[in-house]
């Protein structure tokens, strides 16, 4: 297979570098030359210095831009034959398909993707090829989209080790708003009630691992947000809005100026238990049960290190792990999580190494 | 110092062991005796068969059980003088000393208290004596609570290696439903619009660690949080009303229905920037700053401890640990957290080993 990459930051360099590794021949473009230049020198491919004179150089094209870049970039590449068969990388998809449509490009070689994978770096030199194992890799071919455009676009997904979801832009749109945009916002509103003006610095002091972890990714760039939430306004918006009913319902019938009772507080409380329980692990497919071994451990260098080795001494593979300190003191806690059937196998050698356990 | 704890569940039974670790004498009671005997048993301390024999047993007396139970423990407890000075350890505060002023008890032993500690388990065989190790522990005197009172709770919460945060039970309720109550309704909201009839299954495919990590707190028990809610309405009510009205107010903004414009969602952004850099981290005290250095492992038994192995003969201090794993793939990143300054130090180690880094 040859590819051409178009547009070689993160994203465009790391699809670039896991198609590499699988032997594809990659082509790299970026409307800023040097960038293109670095991603060669990293070995992603080889520069293209201009496209308008790239006829026939691949048989994919990957536009590797933000989303509202993606429709000039189709037409540019088509009017230029540059490839059989385009795709994108846009993390929405009815802004690009509605712009694509608007300039009268040939829908049937078109196939709009979205890599669910990113980092909190930008640029070349944080690609990997590795950034898209086992990540979904979501496909939303149009009506007029060919299956031969289809399966070309699927084998590329496949080589940089992702798992396509086929579904359609709108149906994208409304996923990712639910998943990703809707959750960004609400951490923002809950983080948002944190000012200095309001609370003073010792109630915070009370704040444990559950306001931190619901707020952790309102530490996001605000302008990046805004234009990702922008781009999928429509979607964001119904989503949200029933989230704020959910919310203001839950506010009145503690406040007690409605006729609602604490019941109704109770029933958003067990659809919020039932909504988390769907959400896969780590691992993908079904949320997979860990059991969690905590062992109290000296805050010191190689005492991990110890601690790990005694664990795959006994021939356990711990899943994840999770340090909890106490502020200026020498010990933590490391919370391992193991299959449930290894856990007594941990305890007994961590018990054997001479660490407190907790059974 | 003597120390009566009345309640020898989770709680009870953990203050009672690090009590007991610093030397002090432990009486030990429970409306369940077959609870206080098991307490005992793990070394908690000695039990009292009837509080109402045990008149001047103890210097202080720690009233470990629900709030609407705190009341009439203390008014049992004064009645038969079984200490000088009482404390309870209940998660709010408002209505316990509501219902102590109801019952007319002496107010001047009387110091409310509340650990912000806990764990998902339950019972004194789950208690630890490092329960409340560094962990903040608020004391609410009220306006007749006399200071010796509060000297003796303190240097209680000292030996049990905690942190006392002194402030009043209206402004605790408040700081209560800030960092806990609202974020919990937040993730349930979050979480409840994932309900099996209007998303399917492959949307959750598209999840990734912000949508965990926002929703899950939303998993706890939905019976122990309608009443943790119902017994802080107000405070929660407040809170949460500002939520919504922040999340309706970007709802509008983004759906065009209303004269707001995106600067208004880029400011709740900010807003929540603000607030999530104002929490303290695992640590306590001011966020501290860790610089994550990622690596990629093999997922197999023994190959976090060869990697922590090389951290410690390198000197390097993991502060923290998170792995990646992707789904049905040999591999995973484990992105360990280290001091910025012996960050170089540990890419070194990591490189020397064998295992590729990303720089």
């Amino acid at each position: 297979m040859t590819v051409l990459v178009f547009g070689t930051g993160l994203i465009g360099t790391s699809v670039a570098l896991a198609l590499r590794a699988k032997g594809a021949d990659v082509w790299l473009s970026d409307r800023d030359e040097a960038t293109a230049r670095l991603a060669a020198d990293l070995g992603a491919g080889t520069v293209v210095p201009d496209v308008r004179d790239a006829k026939g150089i691949a048989d994919v094209a990957v536009l590797a831009m933000p989303p509202a870049a993606v429709a000039a970039a189709l037409a540019l590449g088509q009017e230029h034959g540059v490839a059989d068969v385009y795709t994108d990388v846009a993390s929405v998809k009815g802004l690009p398909v509605e712009q694509v449509r608007q300039l009268g490009c040939d829908l049937s070689s078109y196939v709009p993707g979205h890599p669910l994978a990113g980092r909190e770096r930008h640029g070349p030199a944080a690609a990997r090829a590795d950034l898209f194992l086992g990540r979904t890799w979501a496909l939303c071919p149009l009506p007029e989209t060919s299956p031969a455009a289809v399966e070309a676009v699927t084998a590329l997904v496949l080589a940089c080790g992702a798992d396509p979801v086929i579904t359609d832009p709108e149906t994208h749109d409304q996923w990712v708003a639910l998943v990703s945009h809707v959750p960004h916002l609400v951490a923002a509103a809950m983080a948002a009630r944190l000012a200095p003006s309001v609370v003073p610095a010792d109630a915070l002091r009370l704040a444990g691992q559950g306001l931190r972890d619901v707020t952790r990714i309102a530490a996001g760039d605000s302008a990046l947000w805004t234009q990702i939430l922008s781009a999928n306004a429509g979607p964001v918006a119904e989503v949200l809005g029933a989230v704020a009913v959910d919310l203001s319902a839950a506010a009145r019938a503690l406040a007690g100026v409605s006729a609602e009772t604490p019941a109704d507080v109770t029933d958003l409380l067990e659809r919020g238990q039932a909504g988390v329980a769907r959400i896969p692990g780590k691992h993908g497919g079904q949320p997979r049960n860990f059991t969690v071994v905590q062992v109290v451990i000296p805050d010191q260098p190689g005492e991990l290190a110890r601690l790990f080795n005694a664990a795959g001494a006994a021939g356990v593979n711990i899943e994840d792990v999770r340090i909890e300190h106490s502020p200026g003191l020498p010990v933590g806690v490391a919370e391992l999580s193991v299959r449930p059937d290894q856990a007594a196998a941990l305890l007994d050698a961590m018990e054997a190494g001479g660490w407190p356990v907790r059974r």
